[in-house]
């Protein structure tokens, strides 16, 4: 097996993405989990450009990591300026990162009609600027900004700008396609190229050729592009984990490494690791504060799951069938959708799934009563809770802890200040009946209090461990402006299990309540009378 | 240039997609939008198998489409029964669709250990299936399942089914990857051995070979799969719009049509086509109800968006500095984000984009103020209504036709009963106050309701052409239960402009509340007191 370095910019060039913000304390809690993780290379962002990132590198300078070498990303000098007197390469030098990579220009579009420079002297800021840092002892990674596209235009030099950070003593070349407009063959035929020229050229310097990869997928190719640069014999690839990054994003490296380890024996992630790859792409996505993809390669929650019919029966007989790989590898699972085009072997596989008692359930009642609460808006998917409870209530086996009488909430506000949100709700129980009132920051949040302050007086103990987790809300068609139907998913916990719950109407409170009262029946389920 | 047949799955494959569900009508929709797009072929679905399938195919009847020839997608044959005797068989062919594509098994795996049927079966069942059905004279297109891994466990087979379709007269051979596990280069070196060993083997039938492609996601290169396939001969590339699929989806036609006609001078859609082609993937993806995706290449809301400062400045001066292609051609187009990361010209840019005057205000004030609001969950990215409210109030220039004096909103629920809203808002405005109340379904939407109809007594012919079209709420932080934060955007238009605004706040009535007064306030704003 040959070996692979992984270099990851989700802190940098991952957080140019158009919902994507991180703070300080956010890079670090990602800096951590990559460094856990085996990542070679953590670009943690640009120095001095950007306070944020100078904070970053601060707290950085106290811990230790286990894996990583963290990077500074920053550019070469101004012209006409000595690298060692450029205030910018300064702060790189002051971050104390041990690794600093500088972008340069390669195409001449760029130079000499956005920069308004010489083609000669961005040489001379390419060759100077790598080596000032070496100087200092810093591993330098050279990536050249937009090589493809400056090699299209202008082949001999492009070449030379490598040739420059080559001899300014840069340990990696990086070839990168910013634009993401190229295509596998094109980066396949200049990487040959590329290999051809540096080896007929004579270099003072005898180091063997290291070349990198740095592509954005504008052309949906970002990973087709980056594993064809390793088959051309790159030896670094820089990616974000999720892809994220600026436009349609960088090459998702939660794709790359899965299919360089397990499709192309190249080493890059040891397998306990891999098996948690999955978790750290969700990690990322909830530190971003970005839903996850459910169609994501290798990683998303819909990776391996299984809609048709056929697929599913096909699937239980024989993975391979229709699963390319084993979700396990990298920490996913097979999954098993209710839906409309569910069999009655999809509700079976379910049902034993979640460990739910079918006696006495005609499975194709259950699935034509899902495929009518599809048609509404229901997604039973998301929501095993329910799922659950709909099971129970059609064997007949649902005894409702509690029962709502009634329930009215009132939200205030006066002219400037902020919404001031009470609840009433009245219930029925075996043990008796209770009203109880709470307010909350809005008008679940005083709905869910004051439920659980009436249930408390009946269910003590279990109260006293569940609570609500994620609360969700998704409009199911917009064209109704205010009016239109909303799905409420809510997540709940005890120190054992997860549940979701659904609840589905025009009204966001009605809807809120179905998945809240499915909430507290799910949980008190189990509990004794 | 070179022409390629254009094949689209989105409503048979595509709707195997975890969120997706097409009603008959939708699929009729989907359907006639592709024909005007011109498309070469519409899968519509698998007659006989799905009652909304079957249909759709009797609607269809009655359609006469101007590009497309409809595609009615099965199986071959049962093992052991004659074409002519197979239920599935016959209603496919009573489905009246001009175009049969029958899937038949590729893979020894499939045929042996889940349909336990013989190799020597298999072929019978592919040869006299295609066969039967160019008997009737329908073109037949014979799919491949599998083509790739049965390849790869049992070569000489593999190539024997494609000969049997071949032999019963099948118009076309599309290889599928049906599981989506393979390389790039694994599809050029078995295309290259199908077409030598077809070359090579003297079939009666000497009709020049033609192969199609149909690649799924799951290694996240189905783009890069099928245009591999293309430049290694296929004639016709099988795909979804926007990707839709089981999965992690199938391959997106509105990445491989931009590819193929912009960069590989494959004709394939013309281009006033190709400029709508941004246009049919929302269209599609409103249709399947599924949030469009920002990232996705070439169609995406972000594929041409600039965060950072120095990328902003620079395509302002030469687009292609940051730009692969000239977004127009795909009825995209630049955009320009506020952010955290926006400097001076990203503010100044986008005022000018939405006429905004800018004098007696910072520039820098402004990014200042966006960061702080960013900070706290808002994005002006999505809310260009309340960026001009927000520009206007900072240069002091803003005078609120209506400011709130106080509201309540009442939600009440009896048992089964459904939830009732109803709001109580009370304004002040320059033509005095008024006191109003209404009902509706949901609070924000009782809120909506009472709000318009307080400024109704003094606004009304503004009032008259304004409505509300989308209400989007997205939960910031999870973490919280109940109480979490709230992001609203609401949308809404009059005869000549459409506006977004946006509220935040831990209480959903609240942030409805400031989205909402901020779209009448933005309404409002230019009309005469």
């Amino acid at each position: 097996m040959t070996s692979m370095l992984l270099y990851d910019t989700t802190l940098r060039d991952g957080a140019q993405g158009e919902h994507i913000n991180f703070s300080a304390e956010d890079k670090m809690k990602i800096a951590l989990r990559l460094d856990d993780m085996g990542f070679h290379y953590i670009e943690g962002g640009w120095p001095g450009a950007n306070p944020k990132d100078t904070a970053f590198f601060e707290a950085a300078r106290s811990i230790t990591f286990k894996n990583a070498k963290l990077a500074a990303f920053g550019s070469t000098c101004r012209p006409g300026m000595k690298p060692g007197d450029d205030p910018l390469l300064k702060a790189l030098a002051a971050s104390e990162a041990p690794v600093i990579t500088l972008f340069g220009k390669t195409w001449d579009l760029h130079i000499e009609r956005i920069m308004e420079n010489t083609l000669e002297e961005n040489l001379r800021m390419i060759r100077e600027s790598v080596g000032w840092f070496v100087s200092l002892g810093r591993e330098v990674i050279y990536d050249a900004e937009h090589f493809f596209d400056g090699y299209k235009d202008n082949r001999d030099y492009a070449l030379e700008t490598l040739a420059a950070a080559w001899e300014g003593g840069s340990e990696v070349l990086t070839l990168c396609d910013t634009n993401g407009g190229s295509l596998p063959h094109e980066i396949e035929a200049i990487m040959e190229d590329v290999k051809g020229w540096f080896a007929e050229r004579s270099f003072e310097d005898k180091r063997p050729l290291k070349l990198g990869i740095h592509a954005h997928n504008d052309s949906n190719l970002a990973v087709a592009n980056s594993i064809t640069a390793v088959r051309s014999g790159a030896v670094m690839v820089q990616g974000t984990i999720n892809g994220y990054g600026e436009r349609c994003g960088n090459a998702d490296l939660t794709s790359i490494i899965p299919v360089m380890q397990l499709k192309m024996s190249i080493d890059c992630m040891v397998p306990e690791r891999l098996a948690r790859i999955k978790s750290l792409s969700r990690f990322v996505s909830e530190t971003a504060n970005v839903p996850p993809l459910n169609s994501r390669p290798f990683v998303g929650k819909s990776a391996f799951a299984h809609k048709g019919g056929a697929h599913v029966s096909a699937v239980l007989k024989e993975p391979r069938g229709y699963e390319h790989m084993t979700p396990e590898l990298v920490g996913n699972e097979r999954r098993v959708i209710m839906s409309d085009y569910s069999g009655k072997s999809n509700v079976t596989y379910k049902a034993k799934e979640m460990g739910i008692d079918m006696e006495g359930v005609d499975s194709r009642e259950v699935v034509s009563e899902i495929k009518r609460l599809e048609q509404e808006g229901y997604q039973f998917e998301a929501a095993e809770g329910s799922f659950r409870l709909l099971v129970e209530r059609m064997a007949g086996r649902f005894k409702p802890r509690f029962q709502l009488k009634n329930f009215r909430v009132t939200v205030e506000k006066d002219k400037d200040r902020h919404c001031s949100s009470h609840a009433v709700v009245h219930i029925d129980t075996p043990f008796g009946e209770e009203m109880s009132a709470a307010s909350g920051d809005g008008p679940v949040s005083a709905l869910d209090n004051a439920l659980r302050k009436a249930l408390e007086c009946f269910y003590p103990r279990d109260m006293a461990h569940m609570q609500l987790v994620d609360y969700k809300v998704r409009v199911l068609d917009g064209a109704g402006g205010t009016a239109s139907k909303v799905r409420v998913l809510i997540e709940s916990r005890d120190p054992d299990t997860i549940w979701s719950t659904i609840g589905v109407s025009e009204d966001i409170i009605e809807a809120s309540w179905q998945a809240l009262a499915d909430s507290f029946h799910y949980k008190l389920g189990s509990s004794e009378i």
